[in-house]
C-alpha cells in the first residue's frame, strides 16, 4: 500500500518480555566477581538505593554501606524539610488512602533547610559510611555545594527526564561542565534512556548515568504524560553509548539501570543488558530497615498540579541483609538478588559484570506471560 | 513455503502500545505553546468535545468556550428534538440497564425541529462562546444552512465513516464541493482513519478532518461490524495525508483525533502521531458539568437496527476546568489533560504542536501490559 | 547467531488480532448483494448451519431455508440414531456436567439406522426445504447413496482434518473422484486449512471447502493434540487456493469459512478474507428454534477415547431470524449478523462478496485486547 | 535512528504461542509408530517421568516400565536419604504452607547413603523393569559407579543448565569423556537449550541431551534468575544440533524436552519441534501411582539460599494407564496423551516420530489467548 511512512514506530523491550539465555561455558557461582565503582570508588556490590523517602534515611544509608552498595538520600525530602521526618514520614504511613495526594501536597510544600542538610550528611558519614544525595536540577546550582561542604561523597542530579540542554525562562539554568568546576566529588546524572542524550551527558564530564524513564513501580509517567522507554531497551542504548564514549576518550562512565527491577531476575536481566549497577526502590522499601514501614511512593508522587503515582503499600518482607544476600525462604526472587546475580552469572559463564555484557544472551520470549501460569502455581 | 499471499496484513498500532520517548534537549512546560485554529478561529487549548448527548448540551458549550475549547453539539439528539431535553436526559439516566437500548431506540426516533436548532444555538452564541454543531451526512444538506443562518460558526459532517464519494440509490447525495458552495462557515467533515480518504476530503475544501474508526469508549462498531483501525496508525497516516496536502497546495489542514483518548498520556500520544487536535467525549462526560451525570452513551447507541454501544457509566471526577487545567488530586492521568501535555512537551523538547509533530520520538512498547502491574499498585 | 534453523515458523493470524479498515469509497447498505450459489444452488444468504446435533434438527432446517440459508445436518447424530432424539437430546441438556462426557460417550455409540435418514431428510425436502447432510470421510461411501436416494440437495464429507489422499489400513478408503461418480449432487468437503490441500481438493472436481481446524467454541483439538490454525489465515491461504484453481480451470469453487465465528465482527471479518459464506455453530445454537435449547457441543465432543470438548451452555438470545436479520436490541454484535455484513461492506465500498474480497483491507490491530476494556464498559 | 544496536534480541517461542498445522496427507492414528530407543534400549512410548520426589518411587518406575516408558528416579531426593521416605514425603504433603520452603531445606539437608542407593535400585530392577538414575554434576563422579554397579540401566547428569565445560575451584570437575570411560550403561545429560552446546555435549559421546531451561512448573529459575528459553525454539535449536551431529558422524543422539509440558497439545508440539522423546513431571504427578499424593515440587526447589519453587498442589486425575493411554473422560488435554500423539500425528501424515520431524510444520498462532475464551467455554 503506497501509505508514506509519517513516522517510524521503533520496537522497544522491558524486563518481562525477556529472558537471558545460559552461555557455552558455566561457572561456579562462587567464582563471580561482583564488584562496581564511580570513578574511583568502590562498592562490594553493584547497587544503589533510590533516592526515596521511604526507602533513604541516614539510618538506611549506613546499613547500606555495611552491606557493600550504596544508598542516595533525597536532598528534597522529609529529611531535610522537617526536624523530626520520623513524625512525618509516621503521618503518610497512617493516612486514610483517599487523603493521600493532599497530604503529599501539603507535606513537600515546605521549604528545604541547609541547616538539616548538613545534620543529616554528617549523621551518615560519621559512622563511618559513604554519602550520596539527589537533587533536582533546578536546585542543584544552590544545594549541591551545600551537602558537598558538609561532606557528601557523590552527588546525584536526578530529574524524570534529564538533558544536557535545557530551555527555560531564567537567565542562566543547570550547566553540568559548570556545575563540575564548582564541586569535585563525582556526579551522576539521570534520567535518560537515549544513546545520544546519554553520549552527551558523558561529554560534560560526568562520572556516571541513570537509565529509566517511566517504569517504575510507584511513577505513572506513562499513564499521565505518555512518555516512557521500557529498560530493555533504554538500558542497551546507553550502554552503547558507553562503549562509543569509551572508545572515543578511554574514560569509562558507568551506566546504573533505575526503576522497574522488582525481582531478581529482572536485575539480572539489567545487567545482561548492558547496566554497571542497579538502583533499586520498592524491593529495599521491603526491608526491615527502611523509613516507609511497608510503604513507598515516588519523587513525583507530591507533583502540587501533575502528581504522577501515589502511596503503595509494598510490604515488609526481610532483613536487607536477606534481601541482598538471603539465605531466602522465598521463592519468588525478592529475597537475596545478589546471590540470584551470581547463580546468573555462573548459568552465562561470566566471572565479572563486564564479562556478563559481553557473554550474555538476551532471547525476547515474551511467552512468560501465558508461562508464567506455570510459575503462578507455585506462588500460590 | 510456496503460499501464495491472498492479502497482505498492515501492522496497526494503538495507544496502549507505544510511548513517546524524551527528546534531546528539554523545555520548561511554562515555555510552551499549545494553540490551536480552524480556518481562522483560534483556540487556545487544542480539543473539542465529542458531538454526543451525553457531553455536550448548550450550557456545557458555554463552559468549554470559556476553557478556551470548543464543544460540538449534536444537530440529530435530545437537544433539537425535545423542547425539555434534561428531562429525557434524566429518563436515560434513571431507566434500569436492560431497559436502556429500547428507550434509546425509541426517545432518537422523534424527529429533528428546525425551531429547537435556533434557540440552541442562540442560546450558546448569545453568552459569547464560539458554537459548533455536527451532522450526519444524510441529513446536512437539510439542516447545515438551518444551523448557519442561526449563527453556528462551525458545521461538523460527522458518521461512522465519511468518504468524498458516496454510493446510494438518493438522486443526488451529499457532495462536499456543493455543500461548502452553499454555506460561509468552516466545515470539518470525519470520520476516516486512511492517508488516501483524508487527502480527498482535503481537496474538496473542508477545513478539517476527523479521525478515529472504532475506538471509542462507548461504541461497538469493531466488534459488530469487524471495522475499525487503531488511533495510532489512523492519526499518523492522515496526518502524512496533511503533509502531503500542505506540500502540494500551501493550505494547511488540520487532523483531530477523535476517540480512544481518555488519560493525559492518550492524549499527549495522539499529538506525538501528528494530531493538531483531539476530539474527546468520556473524559469531558466525567465532568461536573456534562448533561450526561456521570454517564455516556454514542452516536451509534441508539441505532434502530444495528445499535453498536450502550449507556456505560463514567462516574463524575471534577469540574470541567480541573479535568482540562488542574491541579490534579489524581495521580492516574483522568485530570490536568492539558498540564500533562505541557508536561510532555516539556520533556520532548517541543515549543508548539508543530515541534511536537517533527520532534517527538514512538516506540512500540507493549510492556506496559505487565509493567502495568506496577501501575496498578499505585492504582489500587 | 549462527544457529541453523531447524523448521521455519510462519505467523498465522486470528479473528481477534484483525480488523477491516474501511474503504476509499462508501455504499449505502440497502445497495449491497449479499447472494451465495453452491454449484447452481442459490442462497440469499451466505450462511450454513453447522452440522450439530445442538444445531440442526429437521424443523430447524426447514427454517433456516427459509432465512435464505443452509442448514447441514448431522448424518452420525442422535437424529438417526434415535427414533425419538428430542428424548436424548432433553437427556444431554438436562444431565449434571460431571456426567456430561460419559454420557455422550454412551448415546453417540448407537448405530446410525438407515431407516431415519430418509425419514429425517424426507421431512426437510417434504416441507420444500433444502436438505443438506454431513457424513465422516469412513461412513461416507455407505451412506452418501443413501441420503441422496432420500433426496439429500448437497452432500457435507467432514471430518477433523480432511485430504484429498489418506493411508489407512483399509484395503480402499475414500476417494473424491470415484464419490463424484456414485452421487449426482453437489459435494462439499472439509476440514482444511492449506493451500495445496484445498487445491488437491478442489481438483477431485468437489464444489466448495470448509476451511477451519481447531478454532471453534465447542471444541480443545488444538488444546488436546496441539493442531489448529487461526481462521485468519486459514481463509486467506484457501481463498488463494481458489483463485489459483479459477485462474487455471474457470470454474469458482466457493470456500467456507467454519469455526471461530462468534459475532457479526468475527462473520464480516471472514468475508474479507475471502470467505464465499460462513459454517456457524454457537450463534444459531443461541436461536429459540435451535433443538439445543440454550446448549451446544461439538462433533468430536462423543469421540470414545479422546473427547475435544464437552456441553457448554451458550443462553437463548433470540429467533433465528433476529439472529440474523435483527431489529438488534443487543449491541454486542450477537444479532443482525447480516445487517452487520450489509453495513460493513457499506463501509468498505463492496457491492456484493467478490467486492468484498477485493477492497477489504486487513489490518493486524491486537490492540484490541486493550481497547476491549472500553467496549467491556459498554457491555457492563 | 542512527542508534548502535548494542545487543541482538532474537525471538524465541513458548509451546503456548504456536500450533500445528495439519498435512497434506493425513494417516488413520492405528498407522502410527511412537517407539523411542536410548542407544540400543527400546521404549514402546517416548516419554520419561521426571527425577522428582513426587513423581517417581521404585513403585512408580516398576509402573512406568510397564507401560513402556522410563522412569528416571532422583538420587538425592528422599529414596536415597531415608529409610523410610513415605513419612517423609507425608510430612511434606501435609506442612501448611507457609512452613514448606523451611521443610524442604531441612528435610533436604540429609545426606544420601550410598546402601539405599543400592536398595532402591535393585527394587526397581528385581521387579523386571529398566532403572534410570539422576545425578546433579557435583556428586556424578562418586555416585554414579554406585548406582551403576547397584543395576542401573541409564544415567542421567542433571542440573539446572549443564555444559560441556565447567569453571570451578576444585581441582578437577566432571568430565563426561571420563565419565564415559568409568561406567558402561548410556548417559544422557541436561539441561541445555543451545545449539552449540548440545552440538559440544553430543562430541562427548552421551547418548541423549534433555531440552529446557526454566520453563517447569514447579520452577521459577526464570523469575529468580532472568534465565530461561521457552521449550519450541530451545528444542528446535538442539533438534539442529541432532542433525548437525548425525550428518557428521552418522550417530543419532536423541534430545528429550523436559519442562513446561502439561497437555496432550504441548506434549505433540514438542515432538513437532524435532523431540525425539518428553520427559514430563506434573501430569504424572497427577497420577495415582505418583508418591507426591496430588502435590508436586521442583528439584531446585530445596535449594538452601535460592529456593526456586515450592510445593504446588496438581491434584489426583487418574490411572497412570489412563493419563498416557486413555480412555478418557477428560476433554482439556489431560488425559491420554499418547492418544493425542498418534491421532496428532495422523492430521500431520507423519508415521513415525522421525517423519513427525520432517512432515510437522508449527505456526505462530498466538491468537489461542483469546481464542482461550472458546475452549473455557467448554471447559467451564
Amino acid at each position: 500500500m503506497g501509505v508514506p511512512q509519517y513516522k517510524e514506530v521503533r520496537r522497544a523491550y522491558g524486563f518481562d518480555e525477556v529472558s537471558i539465555a545460559p552461555g557455552q561455558v558455566t561457572v561456579n557461582p562462587d567464582q563471580v566477581n561482583i564488584e562496581f565503582s564511580i570513578d574511583s570508588i568502590m562498592f562490594s556490590a553493584p547497587i544503589l538505593a533510590s533516592a526515596m523517602d521511604a526507602v533513604v534515611s541516614p539510618g538506611f544509608a549506613i546499613e547500606m554501606d555495611k552491606q557493600g552498595g550504596l544508598a542516595v538520600m533525597n536532598l528534597e525530602g522529609v529529611q531535610v524539610k522537617y526536624d523530626d521526618p520520623d513524625e512525618v514520614l509516621a503521618q503518610i504511613v497512617e493516612a486514610p488512602p483517599e487523603e493521600v495526594t493532599a497530604l503529599f501536597q501539603r507535606v513537600y510544600a515546605a521549604p528545604v533547610r541547609e541547616d538539616l542538610i548538613g545534620a543529616r550528611i554528617e549523621e551518615i558519614t560519621s559512622n563511618g559510611a559513604r554519602c550520596a544525595v539527589s537533587i533536582t536540577p533546578a536546585n542543584t546550582k544552590r544545594l549541591a555545594p551545600v551537602a558537598v561542604e558538609a561532606g557528601a561523597d557523590i552527588v546525584v542530579v536526578q530529574a524524570t527526564v534529564t538533558t544536557a540542554r535545557h530551555i527555560s525562562k531564567s537567565p542562566r539554568g543547570l550547566i553540568f561542565s559548570e556545575l563540575l568546576g564548582m564541586i569535585d566529588v563525582p556526579v551522576l546524572v539521570g534520567n535518560c534512556v537515549a544513546f545520544d542524550v546519554a553520549l552527551e551527558l558523558m561529554e560534560t564530564g560526568i562520572c556516571g548515568v541513570l537509565v529509566g524513564v517511566g517504569p517504575g513501580a510507584t511513577c505513572t509517567t506513562r499513564e499521565v504524560t505518555g512518555v516512557g522507554v521500557p529498560q530493555v531497551t533504554a538500558t542497551m542504548d546507553c550502554a552503547a553509548a558507553r562503549e562509543e564514549y569509551y572508545r572515543r576518550t578511554g574514560r569509562y562512565v558507568p551506566i546504573i539501570t533505575d526503576g522497574g527491577i522488582r525481582t531478581g531476575g529482572d536485575l539480572c536481566k539489567a545487567f545482561a543488558c548492558g547496566a554497571d549497577a542497579v538502583m533499586i526502590g520498592t524491593p529495599l522499601a521491603q526491608s526491615e530497615e527502611a523509613p516507609g514501614k511497608g510503604f513507598n511512593w515516588g519523587m513525583a508522587s507530591p507533583h502540587p498540579a501533575l502528581p504522577r503515582g501515589t502511596r503503595v503499600e509494598v510490604g515488609v518482607k526481610g532483613s536487607l541483609r536477606q534481601i541482598l544476600y538471603g539465605p531466602s525462604s522465598k521463592y519468588d526472587g525478592t529475597q537475596n538478588l545478589l546471590g540470584a546475580l551470581e547463580v546468573c552469572m555462573g548459568m552465562v559463564g561470566a566471572s565479572d559484570i563486564r564479562d556478563m555484557h559481553e557473554k550474555a544472551e538476551i532471547v525476547l520470549a515474551p511467552s512468560i506471560k501465558t508461562e508464567g501460569k506455570h510459575y503462578q502455581l507455585g506462588l500460590a
